[in-house]
């Protein structure tokens, strides 16, 4: 797979969709641990459902989503959550998921609180409320429940706003994986036309302030 | 809250739905990792629907979900994977989450995945598809949808047999966090009536094997 791979060069792949919110969770999260050179992208083309092809499920990824991190043995990690702490953990310095027992558990927390409440909300809503990936994609959808999930989103950006109120980042004093999910959560709403709410003021400043760190700012899905 | 705590007593709690299979996770770890003495249990009766009440969304878990840990100075961690992470680093030799970088990516890989493609699909389906936890507590029912994520728990179950025809745990060759994700799927699969299909005998063979072990055997979810 990565064969060709020299000493200097890239040694894991990422199967990538670059405007994808998803993957651009892990694109930040490289950028963040300053990875870029050892790291190749591959596109799979999501509106051409190439993540769906069994090929793809059975060799790549059984939930048929992007992206995945593939390691110069072949080892394969899906789901971003995973990917990050992999990726965080290598250096043996973590900046993104925490070092304190306390600190990884509340950023955990918050990750997963951010996906539940948000980005997987809009995603949903992408998916069953919306054309989503087209026709020859979307087999089955069920837009009441897309609606539904919405509207979750929606709450979840209130929510996210009263934490922010109170604190800088959303897992407390410091940028972490949550912030970076709550990104990605965010780009999926401009894809689907879902705005920040005009109130929530705190929300909309730090993502002001969070578009402008290197590792976001450069992202394939800011640049239109 | 946890003021009555002395020395030796508890210290932490748990908010808690005894046989619910998310609590019963966090259970199942608190138990591998011999902290019962250490932690109090807090019923919170989902039946009457207390974990929709304001108190508890503003109070102790915005997503309106068990189970919820709270340290002794009020800190709360709400999320099963987010719990066991802090549970298990306290101590300083992680046992359900890794180690190595690896070992860490895959056991949330594989944790996540039996939560999006068993556990999670299951719960769905018990609030959707069937009359979950009763009229006034499910406001809103989707059951088409409901029986969609039922049909998905059921491909997960052939998923994971698949991945136990070729190791011993879920992440690999050690017990992990994934594994006690993949028990919370059964429980609830045994809840709402879905069988394992019985040509899945590596699941079934290692499900034996981990009612088996006494973090799990000693759980309110297998005393019926
Ligand atoms: N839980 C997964 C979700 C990944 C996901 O949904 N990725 C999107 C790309 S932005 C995808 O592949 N969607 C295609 C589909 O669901 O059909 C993760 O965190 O990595
Ligand atoms: N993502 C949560 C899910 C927890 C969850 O759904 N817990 C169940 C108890 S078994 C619950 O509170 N259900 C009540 C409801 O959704 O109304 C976690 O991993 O902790």
């Amino acid at each position: 797979m990565t064969s060709s791979a020299t000493n200097n060069g890239p040694t894991m792949t990422v199967y990538d969709f670059p405007v994808g919110p998803y993957p651009t969770r892990v694109r930040i999260a490289v950028a963040e641990k300053k990875l870029q050179m050892k790291i190749r992208f591959e596109l799979v083309d999501l509106y051409k459902g190439e993540h769906k092809k069994p090929e793809f499920i059975e060799q790549r990824n059984y939930s048929g989503t992007l992206p995945v991190l593939e390691l110069a043995d072949g080892t394969l990690i899906a789901e971003c959550t995973a990917i990050t702490q992999y990726l965080d953990t290598l250096d043996g310095s973590p900046s993104l998921t925490g070092t304190a027992p306390l600190e990884q558990g509340i950023i955990h927390m918050m990750n997963k609180r951010a996906e539940i409440e948000l980005l997987d909300a809009i995603s949903v809503y992408f998916h069953h409320g919306t054309p989503g990936l087209g026709p020859l994609v979307e087999l089955y959808q069920n837009p009441e429940w897309g609606f539904r999930q919405r509207d979750k989103a929606l709450r979840g950006m209130h929510y996210f706003d009263k934490v922010l109120q109170r604190q800088p980042f959303i897992a407390g004093d410091k940028f972490s994986m949550a912030d970076i999910t709550v990104i990605g959560g965010l780009v999926f709403a401009a894809i689907v036309n879902l705005d920040i709410p005009p109130e929530c003021r705190a929300l909309l400043s730090w993502y002001e302030r969070m578009r402008q760190r290197e590792s976001v700012a450069t992202q394939p899905a800011f640049s239109s």
